[in-house]
Order: structure tokens, then C-alpha cells, then sequence
């Protein structure tokens, strides 16, 4: 099965948490907005594919992930669908609704990131919403993160079964974002992230370790790992991190 | 099999979008926290649920529910699950992972809502954010509403089987969802409603024929159903809605 990816082509995004059980499971799979439009992907793809095709079933935003007949969109959604196949989910329903669930969690976190920057709204410029940006990111750094990070190691903590994932005791896609998010938060809150760090040792392992596996590595130090940039989610700011 | 549902007992909120469900089914399920404490429930057991119990499973916030031995958290999840055992959602993977897709981006709409009164914070008082949200919620209004609006009239445009659903040729919990933002945001937004509704006879008209069905009819009169009220997601605050 080769499956394909249809996310903007220059940021990490949410096609990052994508990408990731992608590359850690090794599987065969093209980001099709980063091929050439003259070989009938790129930008003109990624396009046709939210307008839903032949099925009829637009998506509001990318990520998509098309996979033989199935064309599926929203990032949880893509990782419910990708877990069990890539080997990075549990079997049983059960643990699948509790991976998703810390994935919805995380989905919530991500999007009070965006929103410490963009607060006003996604079709202003961040220079057009500096002051309140200030604000949110201020009872971001200062409130919410902890509150998020505290759950999170509370996660790992109460896990029953050893090896230090978030859920069961293998890696799953959840660990893969969670290395993400730390990723992203190291990026682009390093002075809240230096001061908040300390309380989170089992995050912080988890990171080590997902940045750690071979295949991860490999991805990581390729150029299909797209750097962090002040166009994405994850922004380096400095007038936002305190 | 008796549900337990785990919710903040005053408000509708994300709450509503499982009970909808329940009702619809007529399922047999309790409402945890608006049960006494006397008797063992309300808020005391609402709070040592979040905990997560035995389980050692956490939830960051309600709802929550509970079917046997299962506790599964964030809504989408939870009506992923009951979708296919309320006949809710149709049985093929395809058709759940549609009908999932829709429901997350209901809930980003959702989150857009809530964000127009609490731009800055959900630890302040909307008081204290005024400013900041009427910045947002004309953007709201102005923008963001009709974009989510118009995706979803062409997702009920481009289903190929008739009856006016959503998803495939049956009621799934995805119109019940859709008729509870309708219904949310004809009571926060009146003004901006009335100017833009016109323009999707689609989403009106599946929220009449939702609201007709006899056990959403019975649910809606019944006192089950909490008013909509200025603590809740959908907010009356004249000055957002323009």
C-alpha cells in the first residue's frame, strides 16, 4: 500500500503528527504537495483533493491521507485509521479509543498553541493581533501549558505497564506526537519550556527516546523533515514566551 | 446496558452532543452529575471520574462515559463509539471515518464558538476579555461562520444518497450534532443568523426535521433538556453578534 499525504508543502503543521507514524513505521508514502506539479502533484493536488473527488466528501482542511479508495481528513482521524495498520496502535478496541482520546487532548493543546498567536483570528496577520497575542500567550505560558503537562505526565505516570509510553507497553502514534509537541514547544516557547521542564522528566525521556529510534533519527536528520519555521503552529517569538 | 454519562450537570456544552445521541436511540443512560450526591453521583462522582479510577486513565476534562467497563473521554470519541451501537452511524469503516471526520470538524467549529467570548483565557472571566472578544467575534460572524457553513451545506449538497443527511441515507449522530450547533447558534449569534441563513436551506432544514423527531421532540420539551444559558459554549452577548 502506498499511501499518500496532502499537506502544505513548506510547514511541519499538522501533518507533522502524519508524517511521523509514517516514517517510524517505514511505510511507502509520497507528500504530494512537495512533488512537482508537472508530474501531477504539488499545490494543484493538494487543491483537488479537499474538494473531495469522485466520493464526494470535501474536506473543510488538510491533513488528507489517501489510501487505495479511502480518502480520509482530519489529522486524529488519519492516526485513528493509520494506528492499527502501521503497527503503532493498540489491537483492542479499547486501547484504539484511549489512544485517540490522549490524540484529541493533544489536537486541543495544538490548537491553544496556534492560538497564542493568532487569537484574534486565522485571516489576520500576526502583526494585526500583536496585543492580544501578548495576552493569550502570557495565560498560555503561564496557566494552560502546565495544566496540559501535568496531565500528560499524569498519563505516563498511572500507565500499568512498563517502557514509559503514554499508552500500553509499546510505542504508539501518541508517543510520536507527544515528541512533537515537546519538539514544538522547545521551538517556540524555549524560556517557558526551560523554566517548566524540570516537572515533566517522563515527557522529557519520552522526547529522548522517540528522537532516539532509528527511523526517527533518519527522518529527523532528512531533508522530507521540514525545519521549524515562523509561518507553522509552533512559532519563536520571543514577545510571546515568558 | 445502562450508560453512564459524566458531564457538568448546569450547562448543555459538549455534554449536549452525547445526550442528543442518547436520546435519539433511547438509550438507557444516566445523566451522572444531575443525580443526587446522596446517592453516590453527582458532582463528587463526575470529579472522581475525571481521575480515572481503576483504570489509571485520566481524563483532561467531561465528558465522559461510561458502557460496562469502558470510560472514554473527548466527545468525538465517545460518539464514535456509541455511532455504531445507537445505529447511529453507518457499520463500514469508510462510512465511521466520514462520519468522525465531520464530527471533529464540528468540534473546531465548536472551539471557534467558545474562543468568540474567551479569546484570551478560559480562566477569566469573559468580563475581563471583553475587548478582545468582540475583536474576535466580529471576525467570527464577519468570517469563520459562513466558511464552516458553507462546507457543511456542500457536504449535505454532495451526499449522493437522498433524505437531507449528512452521511449516507440515515440520521447518524453527525445531524444530531448539526442540529445542536444550528440550534446554539441561532441563540448566541440572532442577528448574524438571520442575515446569514438564507443562504443554507440545507443545515435549516435538517435542523427542523431533527428537531420533529419524535424523541428529540419529547428530549427538547422534556426538562432533561437544559435551557441555553450564559455559562455555557453558545453565549447571548448582544455586543458578539453582529
Amino acid at each position: 500500500m502506498r499511501y499518500e499525504l496532502y499537506y502544505w508543502p513548506t510547514i511541519q503543521g499538522r501533518g507533522e503528527f502524519v508524517r511521523l507514524a509514517l516514517e517510524e513505521a517505514g511505510a511507502d508514502y509520497v507528500d504530494v504537495a512537495r512533488m512537482p506539479a508537472r508530474k501531477g502533484m504539488g499545490m494543484p493536488a493538494l487543491l483537488a483533493c479537499l474538494d473531495g473527488g469522485a466520493g464526494g466528501q470535501p474536506a473543510f482542511a488538510p491533513p488528507l491521507l489517501k489510501a487505495g479508495e479511502a480518502l480520509i481528513g482530519q489529522t486524529a482521524n488519519i492516526l485513528l485509521f493509520l494506528g492499527p495498520r502501521l503497527g503503532l496502535a493498540p489491537r483492542a478496541e479499547a486501547g484504539r479509543l484511549w489512544a485517540h482520546q490522549l490524540q484529541l487532548t493533544i489536537a486541543d493543546l495544538l490548537g491553544e498553541v496556534h492560538d497564542t498567536h493568532h487569537p484574534v483570528s486565522v485571516n489576520l496577520y500576526y502583526a494585526d493581533q500583536k496585543k492580544e497575542a501578548r495576552r493569550r500567550a502570557g495565560e498560555f505560558t503561564g496557566q494552560r501549558l502546565a495544566k496540559f503537562l501535568d496531565y500528560f505526565e499524569l498519563v505516563l505516570a498511572n500507565n500499568p505497564r512498563r517502557g514509559g509510553f503514554l499508552v500500553g507497553a509499546r510505542l504508539s502514534y501518541v508517543d510520536l506526537s507527544m515528541f512533537q509537541m515537546i519538539a514544538g514547544l522547545r521551538y517556540a516557547f524555549p524560556n517557558a519550556m526551560a523554566r517548566l521542564e524540570r516537572d515533566y522528566p517522563g515527557l522529557v525521556g519520552l522526547h529522548e527516546r522517540v528522537a532516539r529510534r532509528p527511523n526517527i533519527a533518519a527522518y529527523l536528520a532528512s531533508k522530507r523533515r521540514l525545519p521549524f519555521n515562523d509561518e507553522d503552529i509552533f512559532r519563536r517569538y520571543p514577545e510571546l514566551d515568558h
